[in-house]
């Protein structure tokens, strides 16, 4: 065995470069013994030949399996302290209508946090009763949309707000149900905690100034106060961050009770996930067990019953689900120098035929990710190798290191596994490349639930592509008279 | 004054918060005696009103001046060393069959990185002579139909598209003209400049390894060799980069004019632009000139003739063209601790109707942006702003720092200039917001190029708004018969 010099630390030499690490693949993948890896059922080698690639392929079964659990471990966790959960699935990781069909059927509820989140929830018939309502900056437009359909729950950002619901909610002859944001100053981040007691975010409002809000959203009929709400960040851990955070807001909470009920408790999403087999990830049983032992200690030092507890998870739902499959185009070995020695070794670039566009993470949060031949078994010496993607942009990473055979040959199948979350809801169309279909693999049978972006459909947006007399011309000359145009006014000219 | 201690160390206090700095604002901006700007002769609040926001408004004569300059910038300095320049626009800086027409009319050649950037040039009509094709994982189906509709050069990255490229010029009876990209060891990474002799990225082939692969390239009849290529990062100020690279790249270059012509020398783009008032930019003229004088000077001190020299610049004609209009939806003060002291600071949480979905530049390379209110002056104190968008995440920035007139307020309409340049390239869909459009602006007549997307565009591709019958469903189960189905190998179950 040698070890590359330009491995990172946290990257172990692998004894096998063909093994699926349980903390990465979703659950039902295996390599049959052909040596091909199986996806839910379905061998690799037929999903890419029936669907192209990149693909994304969801083991649907775990995403409805981590879905139930995170709801029983919620469920099982409050009721243990007389109390109750509600999961509300955070849909910005990853929506469609299939996945918020899979979701609500497991039992959870779904948080939107625009118009378009609302129009797929919708689209896929959950109850709007069902669905929370987020935004820093729900446009006018949102908001009545949202209160006209009846949201269970809108999440009022700022004092802004507070009209602009209140306004909706009469305008609709409704009463709707709020909760209040709050920066706690609490900001757990990946692996790190911190508390200041001012943080530099654009989400909530102060903690101090909660009691003259509350206020305000009482006095307001249309309006009925759940309760307060907090994120602390993505990607956590610990859940020392989150009970910080709920005995920051329970202090908070408990002066509310005495201007009127206050049935909740909102602490929000973050829980992290393994991307690599040296992530350790407790348990979310673990994580819901403490939640709500540091709740009911809290509310019992503060002499107060213990509220319904809602909490918003998403990465921990989807992201394990997912696979993304590629097929090796080039395959490089460049020759680096090693930092802080004369030494160089080689790190051989396996360009693959998708990247930043449709995995982000790795360019924008230097996300690491883990790598495997899908198509084949190989007992060649372990390589270091970086999966770049193909677009013209040296950033353009997938993978920034993991070990493969080393005889991995344009041609390959590779897998990136525990892409569910973030990577199609952050897709992009860089360098005119269609996004990938995404697959939804049970028991072997694959369905399409987002189909492959097409040339067609990058053109269609581009006016070029139409006659000249379809393209939607304004004259909007500052000389150009206005009365024969409606609605403008001559003192914007 | 007050300076406010949260301000990065480059930016300076206004004296007028409301001013438009030449250095990154459009060329035919203005503020009107009335207060708006306006662009290009369309005052703001009509382009908002008329098209909605965000809204990318492209100044279409700022965009064919810049491209019209470049053009004459290199042919002017290479026509003073006895040579010719070639510029080919870049397209992935933004690519739409507008942009592809106005930069061609400019005397221009485009270069294409994808089937899909090939597509939108097509589409514009361009004549494929005029198109250099980009990748480091070209896939065969792109790089057939780039030989099929006769690109004017290929840009090899590997030794395995050698026989890529030359069987589909014998298959469509060509001899297709192929640039070789080199790996040179030259990084130029925005202000700084490294220069390692093995630089650690998928791009191109060892400058030792040149002479062995142009033989290759030259033993394939049905290729022609143009000459090599390199391409030394992006935003770069100064021309020394660039000047090295052309220097280590003409000294194999004059060692292969043993073995054949060599007609040519591509030094790729990566030409800085202001984002902010504190950038200082090198005019291009000077860069055109300082790289025609090394080349001419390494030319003679190796005693070889001047190749004409191609460039490839994409941000320095679109970047500056652009501004992206918004709507203010909410603005927040959020008090923060400054770093290093006991002391507290206010930063004015600015919220807009757009984010890190319309320009992940911020969020991605941590760039700077400047911002303006453009419906009206406003003699109120500058306060620092921070401009973040409507999206789910507090990493949704979209201006850092800036100075704004202390009283802006929801409903404002503010822009940020210099989003022309991988804004649009890099829009993604995050939350299922729909993209903006991009509006052309000359003389006061709008026109959209390309057209917004909408909630109906979002769901398009989600299969779960179709009938049952109309998926996309494959039964792939390991023990299905792969009899009935041709082209399926057993050995893959």
């Amino acid at each position: 065995m040698t070890v590359n010099p330009l491995a990172p630390g946290w990257l172990a030499h692998p004894d096998d470069a063909n093994a699926l690490a349980d903390a990465v693949w979703p659950r039902h993948s295996e390599r049959t013994a052909e040596g091909v890896v199986a996806l839910a059922g379905a061998a690799a080698t037929e999903l890419a030949r029936e669907f192209g690639t990149p693909l994304y392929v969801v083991d649907e079964a775990d995403a409805r399996e981590r879905a139930a659990e995170v709801k029983a471990a919620f469920d099982r966790a409050f009721e243990g302290v007389g109390s109750r959960a509600h999961v509300y699935y955070a849909g910005k990781a990853f929506l469609s209508i299939a996945v918020a069909r899979w979701v609500t059927a497991a039992g959870l509820n779904i948080d939107v946090c625009s118009g378009g989140e609302l129009a797929v929830a919708l689209a896929a018939g959950v109850d709007p009763a069902r669905l929370g309502f987020h935004g820093n900056n729900k446009s006018l437009a949102e908001i009545d949309r949202g209160v006209e359909v009846g949201v269970g729950a809108i999440v009022l950002d700022s004092v802004v707000e507070i009209e602009r619901v209140a306004r909706a909610a009469e305008r609709h002859d409704r009463v709707q149900a709020v909760r209040l944001r709050i920066n706690s100053g609490v900001h757990a981040s990946t692996h790190e905690f911190l508390a200041t007691a001012h943080e530099d975010q654009k989400f909530g409002v102060p903690l101090a100034e909660v009691p003259e809000i509350v206020a305000l959203i009482r006095s307001h009929p249309s309006l009925r106060f759940l309760g307060l709400h907090s994120h602390i960040g993505s990607q956590i851990f610990e859940s020392d961050g989150f009970a910080e955070a709920a005995r920051r807001l329970l202090a908070v909470h408990a002066e509310l009770l005495a201007g009127g009920e206050v049935p909740e408790l909102n602490l929000g999403g973050g829980f992290g996930i393994a991307y690599t087999g040296a992530d350790e990830v407790t348990p979310i049983a673990t994580i819901a067990w403490e939640l709500a032992r540091v709740v009911a200690e809290e509310c019992a030092s503060l002499g107060i019953p213990v509220p319904e507890v809602a909490v918003e998870p998403g990465r921990v739902i989807i992201g394990p689900s997912t696979v993304t499959l590629y097929e090796v185009g080039t395959v490089k070995d460049v020759t680096v120098s090693v930092a802080g020695s004369a030494a160089t070794a080689v790190r051989k670039y396996v360009s693959v035929d998708g990247g930043m566009s449709d995995n982000i993470r790795a360019a924008l949060y230097q996300a690491d990710y883990s790598v495997r031949i899908v198509n084949r078994v190989s007992d060649a010496a372990p390589a270091l190798v970086r999966i770049a993607g193909k677009h013209c942009e040296s950033g353009d990473i997938v993978v920034r290191a993991d070990y493969l055979p080393g005889d991995v040959e344009p041609g390959d199948l590779v897998a990136v596994p525990a892409t569910g979350a973030y990577c199609w809801s952050l897709a992009n169309n860089y360098n005119h490349l269609g996004r990938p279909a995404v697959v939804a693999v049970r028991d072997g049978i694959a369905r399409v639930i987002v189909r492959r972006e097409t040339e067609d459909d990058l053109l269609a947006r581009d006016m070029g592509a139409l006659e000249l007399g379809a393209k939607v011309i304004s004259d909007l000359r500052r000389d150009a008279s206005a009365d024969d145009r409606p609605g403008h006014r001559n003192g914007d000219k």
